[in-house]
């Protein structure tokens, strides 16, 4: 089954990119310039892509980041430290951004023949973003099936959709996921920052899943800090 | 209701901005230029923008469009002369295109918390262009409802799905819709080249509405030609 990957360079779509060329094949990856301010994890997407000898594009689509405004992925409004499924980290909400990307994957593997889209939305990512959710796969799914019936089927793969990120680390480790070459950090600066909801995200996941963690943070002891706070509120 | 209009500069995004003007309220108009040959339209998106005295974005997508590659629209294939419902009409299909066009819109949409997304689709479109048919425009509802939920809700409204092109234009000449400041012809050069397929599609409209055609086409005959071929071949 020939599969196009979407592939942030994040420790996600990097473990799923592996994953599908361990299970089947990966025609290529597909990563989006949309303005984010951690473009940095382009270049990890580009090392995925060279170390799994496999096509890698890059596509452009800042002039549409600049319709979707207000989101602090895009705009100079402040990344929030703190625990990924806080309820402050609603600013990082790019409205339709799964959905976008999605629709011109879905697109593009049409065009070039091929069997299926994966992406690398995960359990964790449900609480704040709803383009992450299994009723959303299923729907766009649904969706493609009518926006190219006669033209060619594309199957959507979204195979950590139920499972958390600790078992994306585990999965990963197992596949022998280079995590070093993996970008989470929305900041996007140098060093992983170890403040931002995504750094706490991924150290913690780590942690529960007793895999070392070869990332170095520029705060090392912010997680644990913020899980602690973010524990009192958990439901 | 406030809505966004995707608006091409063709006869039914142009009467459907005129439609949305006059039952409601017009946000604005968004024009696509995905490497279409026919750019000439995106002019007359303007014109109609200027009429209604709202803004009007053109967001340039022509990186995805180098992804689509295969349709007659964007790349070197010759575009077919003949009637628009013609199997021949397959090269002009634009993979996964309303799709993509859509949830920009949408994302777009949301971020200026606008209630509603209109688009021109219409019932002749329906043989050729499976993203044009109301399953699609129903599951692409369904779809944004998910990946918005708890973001804005934005309303999907196609009010000539189920309508043919005359009846767009018995409507356009109802609202006083200058016809002549639309364009239809894929070629894209100065004059409406009247032997491609929209070309055909728009003067066989005019006649069946009862309604004057003000287009100047290149070739003045070519249509009846086209339709009488057609029409041995309906079933």
């Amino acid at each position: 089954m020939k599969t196009l990957v979407v592939c942030s360079g994040g420790l996600d779509s990097v473990t799923l990119a592996y994953k599908v060329a361990e299970e089947s094949e990966v025609d290529s990856l597909m990563s989006f310039n949309y303005g984010q301010r951690h473009t940095t994890e382009l270049d990890y997407a580009r090392r995925c892509a060279e170390k799994l000898s496999v096509p890698h594009d890059i596509v452009d689509i800042r002039s549409i980041g600049q319709l979707l405004s207000g989101s602090a992925l895009t705009d100079n409004i402040e990344v929030p430290d703190g625990h990924y499924e806080e309820e402050s980290m609603r600013v990082t909400v790019v409205p339709n951004r799964n959905a976008i990307m999605l629709s011109i994957v879905f697109g593009a593997a049409a065009a070039r023949a091929c069997d299926a889209v994966a992406i690398a939305v995960h359990g964790g990512d449900h609480f704040i973003y709803p383009d992450c959710r299994p009723d959303f796969i299923d729907s766009f799914q649904k969706m493609q099936d009518h926006a190219l019936n006669g033209v060619h089927s594309v199957k959507l793969l979204a195979p950590f959709v139920n499972i958390d990120k600790a078992e994306v680390v585990r999965q990963g480790a197992a596949l022998g996921v280079p995590f070093i070459d993996t970008w989470s950090c929305y900041q996007g600066s140098g060093h992983h920052c170890g403040r931002c909801g995504t750094c706490v995200e991924r150290r913690e996941a780590f942690a529960l899943a007793g895999v070392d963690d070869p990332t170095h943070y520029h705060d090392e002891d912010f997680w644990k800090q913020a899980i602690a706070q973010y524990d009192h509120k958990r439901p």
